[in-house]
């Protein structure tokens, strides 16, 4: 059986501030690089050079970054960039994406959901992932890949394997059914997981054609089929922007696992042990560099004196950062501000946004 | 007995870098506002106003930054202000002051020399201990200020005091003779010292008459007389540079206290309680600030967000700096370089300084 043909979303709508002061509402993390000196966005699209071709890459996006986006990737047609005129969670964009490919690339084409802002250190074995995902999904299954899990993380949703589809792909890798999505769980609950075995993070990637989507969408989410139909008549067109902002923001306000995923019936997971790394933290993003490769006793990218300074995680491209006597600490400089945390507490970053936010210092938001 | 015309001897020639980021070879701590919006010269300066006018303050310093000084000091006549061709430690600078002041205001002016680079809290106590120690030194004593200690530091030299020369003095303090300067001491020395009691730190001001100084100098070093000589002769002729760039680099490098206070008889300690600090680290300068009156769990100087932050110094003028879950943690940012450590390492700073040089990071030093 031949690859279907794939064409990849990516949904790159968030605003997370989990990496300030470097991730802005201005300028989200999928925007900056990060990791590389490629934007994440940018790295999002090159993983799949060789298998998607730059004019079956569509992305969805908060329509203040429509403009960036188009630009960050330039080999991108700008008709595939859509940018929503309000945030309505991800069903309503995920579905208007699966309405314009069924218009524009058939309803047989196979929809790759990528998110714009993670890090895969295992590429090559990604993409014969997706090509298993794309033919498995050929068969009407809506794919998800399942990250084995390193930990009892409490930070990601889990799903729950069943029976076997296939037994081997050319990927290496078995197909299995989904007996459940499970939410974030406790600690104590994710550790029973990691013990029972089969249970595997939701990296929020997910595959399937796009006549299946389109039926799901119908079945579980009918009251969105008039809005699609009237935003795809006008793609296209010089109408297509004024239609998407009368239309957009009346859709129901829902995301595609509940919407969804979560209701389908053929739901299958692939574990793909890729290397995968959300970077929903700066204690992440620094794992994710320790794993790829940088050396020695603090990750530093950028400038730094350290004396009896071990396992810091320094980022400073301008400046000099001294440090004296500090263990696992992190220091991100940026123009206007600058945040120092221990690495245990980088999820913490929060309570500083949220401070800011009640001075009003929306110039560092 | 009326109070002799004294005249203030600032030596601003220091070059510390205990201060870096903030302080920097050319700009020292006493040419910053590090304590308040006046720069510590301006404030040594500020703090003998109504005892000493303008005309009667002189200021020695390394010549590169003998301009530098006319513009903070522009009530001072720019002849008061020497500029040193080359550093030859501190017995040559004073002797040559002692030699133009003899020449400007002739012997009897008492001259106290006041470094330029320390905190006094209490400044009218200050000038009343000024007061009375010109009255000792017009009487020929080199008159030297000792700092009840708070604690056994090792940073200071001491002066161990002796029989009382005055019972009691305008400034509510007795007068007491010298029984010997001691050097920086172990922690186990200056825990005796402690316990014994009847030892000052020396804070490195000292009051004499120009006539005891400079018999003094001829007394105990001779061979600097002919250089002094010429220099004197030249000063307010436009011949000056040049015959100070000649001969001042050719006087014996040696410092006033071992040439001239450890050896001369007749000299004193007043007690003053005045509120002093040498800044010499940022952890002393944390507690200047702190007794100075800066309230809450944090000096912040600039800008500061802190999350479980406690115990913290910082200085960040035009930056936002966010702290999570760290205690006593100093953090100075400059547009160039930040230093971030545990208040306990402040004096490590060395260290950086060290590596910086090593690096050959001179626009860093």
């Amino acid at each position: 059986m031949p690859t279907p043909i794939i064409a990849v979303v990516i949904p790159a709508g968030g605003g997370g501030t989990r990496l300030w002061p470097r991730s802005r509402q201005a300028t989200p993390k999928q925007f900056l690089d990060i990791v590389s000196e490629r934007t994440m966005l940018q790295e999002t699209t090159d993983r799949v050079e060789g298998l998607v071709p730059p004019d079956r890459l569509y992305v969805i996006t908060n329509g203040r970054h429509a403009d960036a986006v188009r630009q960050q990737l330039s080999d991108v047609p700008p008709l595939n960039i859509v940018g929503e005129p309000v945030g309505r969670d991800s069903a309503p964009a995920i579905g208007l994406m699966a309405a314009i490919l069924e218009k524009t690339l058939g309803p047989e084409a196979v929809m790759a959901t990528l998110p714009a802002d993670h890090v895969i250190l295992r590429p090559e074995q990604f993409r014969a992932i997706l090509r298993a995902a794309a033919e498995v999904a050929a068969e009407g299954y809506l794919v998800t890949l399942g990250i084995p899990p390193t930990g009892p993380d409490v930070g990601f949703g889990y799903i729950q394997s069943g029976e076997t589809v296939r037994e081997h792909t050319e990927a290496g890798v078995p197909v299995f059914a989904v007996r459940q999505f499970r939410e974030k769980p406790t600690r104590e609950v994710a550790e029973g997981y990691l013990r029972d075995g089969g249970y595997f993070w939701n990296a929020g990637m997910f595959i399937a054609s796009v006549r299946t989507l389109r039926e799901l969408y119908k079945t579980h989410l009918p009251q969105m089929e008039a809005g699609f139909a009237q935003i795809v008549a006008a793609y296209g067109t010089d109408n297509f922007e004024s239609v998407l902002g009368e239309v957009f923001p009346i859709l129901e306000k829902i995301s595609v696992d509940y919407g969804i995923a979560e209701k389908a019936d053929k739901v299958a997971v692939i574990p793909a042990d890729i290397g995968w790394n959300d970077v929903g933290s700066w204690q992440r993003l620094a794992e994710v560099l320790a794993e790829a490769g940088h050396e020695g006793e603090n990750i530093v990218i950028g400038h730094h004196v350290g004396v009896d300074t071990h396992g810091a995680l320094i980022y400073s491209p301008d400046r000099l950062i001294a440090t004296i006597g500090l263990d696992d600490i992190i220091v991100i400089d940026t123009p206007d501000a600058i945040l120092i945390c221990p690495r245990s507490r980088s999820e913490d970053v929060k309570q500083v946004v949220d401070e800011l936010k009640a001075r009003k210092r929306h110039d560092l938001l």
